[in-house]
């Protein structure tokens, strides 16, 4: 069968089982869910198996240490996946939720139902536990879902999607509620990302890269994160205290995560105040700095150029400059953010309520590191991505952000006059 | 200047205006609105000597009578744009609207904010009203707007935009706030749905062919209405009146719209009883029937084709189908509704509770006409178009439709531990 029958073939059998997973109950879901838990649990040894066909495969290749390692399923990543499933199963079910029900001068009643997307598309890389992540949110969420993985990672996929598919059988949902792609022919990507007709949605995970070329293929809506430039504005009016620690937070917290603080700005009036501080913790956790020109008066640090503004360091790396006020700050975030998550450390109520409303993130916070920006510390249980688009959904994306809302009327034998 | 740069030119006004209007205060975008209204009345003459131009350039370019009709603008069809912007301007500001403000474990407190989206697109053919009715829903909304209406209207939709420039100088908001293209090459549309950079998200208001081609080569988030192929379904249990009611009242109140019953299905145990009198109804008013072979063994009509289970015949033309029970009438609109709306008409609980739950299209509607499904009816004031897409908004687009919702977050000097 060549690559498109392939594709087409998925797709159709994706559209009819988004049918009855659509209409599911909560409980048959959750059922599949726990099963698929327990399969994982039983299967261990065919897991570590295959993911061994992988390794070995992967050392074959010659790729590297972090990628492999990334790559290997041991026994602690299999619990934390069968710990997902759980979560997954224990959070409440968003479809058939109704809103804002109320009566209309016509005498109809019109409110909104949540109900899920249809069939999403998944695309990621090499880390098998996505596929776990992506298939129990898509399901809880009432979709059907098409996982295309890593080419590195296709064995452990496909014994990790034998054991959700044996969930679904326990709980009697159709096996196209989840379809890994078992191709690793790249136009299979093509193909998943031009049917309409078969898929609703992509969500892309992976590097910019791949995120750019997918979103400029696609005829299909995609729920894309591009990059993570985040900034901490410390304003003139901040607590010393709360700056030193939030800088440092959102910096040091983690580094290759895209909620890290890739730029510092800092008021010039209190840069002599927090800057050698912070300068100093920086040193000791071997955080390069990089300053704009005021900043080398205050700190002794390399030199910042446009670039660096631009730059997503995903790494222990940290530009510095210096703004005349907030309005500075806030220009620069104009100019140089991804639009992903903003902080301003201030004490001051009008400061810190016109930096809410008018810059223009996702998240946009008060006195509270930019690593809070992810859906387990929002509330929202797990999260299949983060949107740094404005349209559908801002931000972490958990179960509300793949569905959608349908109007509902009762009326009662009412027409149009 | 070449296509390219003049559009380029437009984009960068509506991304520096769209900064301004999306923090502008509620009383200064009413004010805009409502100084926009006047000066649509006090222009009435040089509104008709515009207009005049393009009717004539029409009529010369043998324009049909319909066109010539909707192109034209009349003291009443002025009265008319007054009203809206009078009645957008009484509409809640969405922007700012705060929801779901929590305490999460970590002690951070966590909402979302209502925003605009930015720059929006819109792409609409010759009727001039549409300019003042997206402008006016798109500046309430806090968004920047760049509109590209027919070329047929060009000198009508220049006159109607000094009169909102004019608005919005009494206001003091920047003149990008609202543009409109001032050239007819087809090339600027091409332009503008390819400018990620400058533009958020396009609305296409026009024929399929236009919105088919406008989505297929964007490269920036479209809010599309394809077709309106709308169903309305008379169950075994139905009230009679009401049946009779709801089926005449959805197909003949207006034959040229997208919330028009085009095809009727009927249990096959109640169409002896409802179908005559529907028949002798729709015949005295001209509406030309199609009928299943079943069909046409209860009345005399036409035989229907699978063609016309989907075509959207925006005529009095009606397509008529006996189905054994709901699951039928679901099957048959889950395989030909353009998943606009459908109604049932039902006195059964559990059957309108299940068509309501499973029934995947915009609006979903017990006992009351399909032609309810209307900005204006649902109560959102004003629509921008109708969404027979998924993502993002679904059904009637207004205010809301045309923003987003960021994460905020208060903290106290919080970090992730």
């Amino acid at each position: 069968m060549n690559i498109k029958d392939y594709m087409t073939e998925l797709g159709r059998s994706a559209r009819a089982a988004a049918r009855v997973i659509s209409s599911a109950t909560t409980e048959s879901k959750n059922t599949a869910l726990l099963a698929s838990a327990d399969a994982l649990n039983a299967s261990r040894v065919e897991l570590k198996a295959a993911n061994e066909q992988d390794l070995t495969l992967g050392r074959e290749a010659g790729l590297d240490a972090a990628l492999i390692d990334r790559l290997e399923l041991t026994d602690s990543r299999i619990d934390g996946m069968i710990e997902g499933l759980t979560q997954v199963a224990g959070l409440p079910d968003p479809c058939g939720e109704v809103t804002d029900m109320r009566y209309l001068p016509s005498g109809i009643q019109v409110g909104k139902m949540r109900v899920p997307l249809g069939v999403v598309g998944i695309i990621y890389e090499s880390r098998p536990n996505v596929t776990i992540d992506a298939a129990s949110l898509c399901l809880k969420s009432g979709n059907a879902t098409i996982l295309r993985g890593g080419k590195e990672a296709l064995y452990s996929n496909q014994a990790i999607a034998k054991c959700i598919q044996s969930g679904l059988n326990t709980a009697g949902l159709p096996e196209g509620v989840v379809q890994v792609v078992s191709t690793t022919d790249r136009e299979a990507v093509g193909q998943l990302i031009t049917m309409p007709e078969y898929v609703d949605v992509i969500v892309p995970r992976g590097g910019k890269g791949l995120i750019e070329r997918i979103s400029n293929d696609a005829k299909v809506a995609v729920i894309k994160h591009l990059d993570g430039i985040c900034h901490v504005y410390i304003d003139d009016k901040a607590d010393l205290e709360k700056a030193f620690n939030i800088a440092l937070n959102a910096k040091t917290h983690r580094y290759g995560v895209c909620n890290a603080m890739e730029t510092l700005l800092v008021h010039k009036g209190i840069a002599p105040q927090v800057l050698p501080r912070l300068a100093q913790a920086y040193g000791e956790k071997g955080v390069e700095l990089r300053g704009c020109a005021r900043t080398q008066e205050v700190i002794e640090c390399l030199s910042a150029t446009d670039e660096d503004w631009a730059t997503e360091y995903l790494a222990p790396i940290l530009s510095i400059r210096l703004v005349d006020d907030m309005q500075g700050a806030m220009d620069h975030i104009d100019q140089y953010s991804s639009q992903h998550t903003e902080t301003i450390v201030t004490e001051d109520y009008t400061r810190a309520r016109r930096f809410i409303a008018q810059v223009d993130s996702s998240s946009v916070m008060i006195n509270a590191s930019t690593r809070f920006a992810d859906g387990f510390e929002y509330g929202l249980g797990a999260e299949i991505g983060i949107s740094t688009d404005k349209i559908h959904a801002r931000g972490p994306v958990g179960l509300e952000g793949l569905t959608s809302q349908k109007w509902i009327v009762f009326g009662d034998g009412h027409i149009r006059v």
